[in-house]
């Protein structure tokens, strides 16, 4: 735990499509919750695929080494419209947000689930769903490591690589132990090492050796295709899974659809060693074809800036913004407008 | 589509667990169907833990050069008691199945998923679920390429090795058109290739091109994370997806889950060429807490056996079996015993 701070500088990055909107009413909520106890100063930066459209650039080192003298960082969507040829497939996702995870050494992306009372799940018969997601962030097979031979002739070979190193595994694993032992002191690997033999029994032995260390933890072991099973049949049963960067991306949209849909899926990108900001954003997209109409739902957003508050110390701050999204959600009928929901929101944690 | 044979030299691996029991009901309703169209020559080989516990044999080359020589092979399951640990963890999967996969090149791994009217589903409002996986089962992440470095320590580094040629993934997809245009004539590529850039691309790249061959057949594409919020959202929007080794022992888990269960999914390795047998099994493993009560429901089995007449040229054969499964199902009430499910199918099928 950090002592709660007086001044948050904090970086803002709206991105694309519904990226701009569903930050503002983020920021909206912030200000709200943090009230005079917390000077909030923001710093809006632009980039995405609309900057990369308009300049070329992804990154720049320059702007990177601006947005590590910040406290914490906000973001909301990047991506290009479907079908917009302009922008090579991938390029705004790698050269953009996977480098910051990885320049940041986000090595714990934490994504919440939480199927809140009055929203619907597309399960019969979810139950009480509330777990978290601890997804490592900085390796396995997203180091961009592979390669292509012989490229576009009927002998090509394409590789990718997934490292992963003591040193990676052990950090996320001991912080979703840390995790698990103040909830419901459960953890559950998900893995496939039955196949991935070299990565899972790193995995398997490391998840061994930190269990030591939390003789309150009880903890299982699935493979990714049996936790597929367990997520549409029996979600309760979950309440810390710990996973590589991979199979945690896939995880956490299926656990994101079960507890009612990435608009309300929160998520943080955490180094847990402060040695660099940590960035938080809603698990969706920058979904183009209902951007700047009002229309898109910025709860994923304002739960992620309640995960920001968490991350810098200011857990009864964060707890009110939760609080108010639940009661918010039990009370909602009818459509309203993105900056009406975030209006609502902002009164209840004033 | 080949000759509909007079005689059929099957392998029978029941295996581990409830692998006999299903096996049994699969071979009685395969007796049943064909009749006396074909006669059906069976041969049994014992395979699988308790195997290798006996005679520390997994898959002797003598054994695989017998196999070989077979029409096709029907497949129970495999697979220790859990905590039995005098088995390697992944071992049997490993030298046994995955090697049989891989040595008779079984390139196709097809995993039909429909929900039978009658059958429960963790959905809410699952719609009309009908499509297969064609899911590449000879590549990938699945190679067993990779390993270790200075194991054990804090500087351990682990690697897996995804490995894709352009041989494997074009006769893949090809199938994977010829099914769809044989079907609703939709096809839906599952990969991540905004992260996994050189498989993804080759993938990519070769069902672009392999389209134009299926003018009639639309396709599109699916990141995995996205395809696991549609199979529980809208999973009547597929109808074939092709995918590779990995990501399709992920999502045909998830289908066969959203589908009624894996008590209900069959399977076929393919080898398309017809160089080497192909093997039919059911989905679900060995279930070792409930085997040898004659409660496990040998449907996944059976309708794994309906698989293996199609791939041999009896399609009205095959269709029998489809449509008795069917009506046994939506008869369905209260429990019965492994046996008598089956004697209930074979008797539809006389
Ligand atoms: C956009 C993409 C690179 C990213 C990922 O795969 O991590 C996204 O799917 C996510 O889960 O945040
Ligand atoms: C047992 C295991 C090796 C296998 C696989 O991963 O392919 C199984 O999960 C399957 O889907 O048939």
């Amino acid at each position: 735990m950090t002592d709660a701070p007086h001044r948050i500088d904090l970086a803002v990055i709206p991105g694309d499509g519904i990226g701009p909107e569903v930050t503002a009413e983020a920021v909206k909520v912030l200000r709200a919750a943090v009230g005079d106890d917390v000077e909030l100063s923001l710093t809006d930066y632009e980039l995405g695929a609309e900057h990369w459209l308009a300049t070329g650039e992804t990154l720049p080192d320059a702007t990177l080494e601006q947005l590590r003298r910040h406290d914490a960082i906000l973001f909301g969507a990047v991506g290009a419209a479907p079908g917009d040829t302009r922008i090579p497939s991938g390029l705004i996702e790698r050269e953009f947000l996977l480098k910051l995870r990885f320049s940041l050494d986000h090595f714990v992306n934490l994504r919440p689930s939480k199927l809140y009372p009055g929203v619907a799940s597309p399960l019969a018969d979810p139950g009480v769903i509330d777990f978290v997601v601890v997804r490592e962030g900085t390796e396995g097979p997203y180091t961009g490591n592979g390669g292509t031979l012989r490229g576009g002739t009927p002998h090509e070979v394409a590789t990718e690589v997934s490292l992963n190193t003591a040193h990676g595994v052990e950090r996320v694993v001991r912080d979703a132990f840390a995790r698990a032992s103040g909830r419901r002191k459960k953890l559950t690997l998900v893995h496939k090492h039955n196949v991935l033999v070299y990565a899972g029994h790193l995995w398997k032995r490391t998840v061994e050796a930190v269990a030591a260390e939390f003789p309150d933890v009880h903890h299982d072991y699935l493979h990714v295709d049996a936790a597929m099973i367990f997520l549409v049949t029996d979600p309760s049963r979950f309440d810390v899974i710990v996973t590589d960067n991979l199979f945690g991306d896939i995880v956490t949209d299926l656990a994101a659809a079960v507890s009612g849909g990435i608009g309300l899926a929160a998520s943080a990108n955490l180094n847990m060693d402060r040695t660099a900001p940590s960035m938080f954003e809603p698990v969706h997209g920058s979904a183009p074809d209902i951007a700047g109409q009002q229309v898109a739902d910025p709860t994923a957003a304002i739960l992620s800036g309640a995960l920001l508050l968490r991350h810098l110390g200011l857990d009864a701050h964060a707890q009110r913004i939760e609080q108010a999204v639940e009661q918010d959600i039990a009370s909602r009928s009818g459509a309203r407008r993105t900056s009406a929901i975030g209006d609502a929101i902002a009164a209840a944690v004033s």
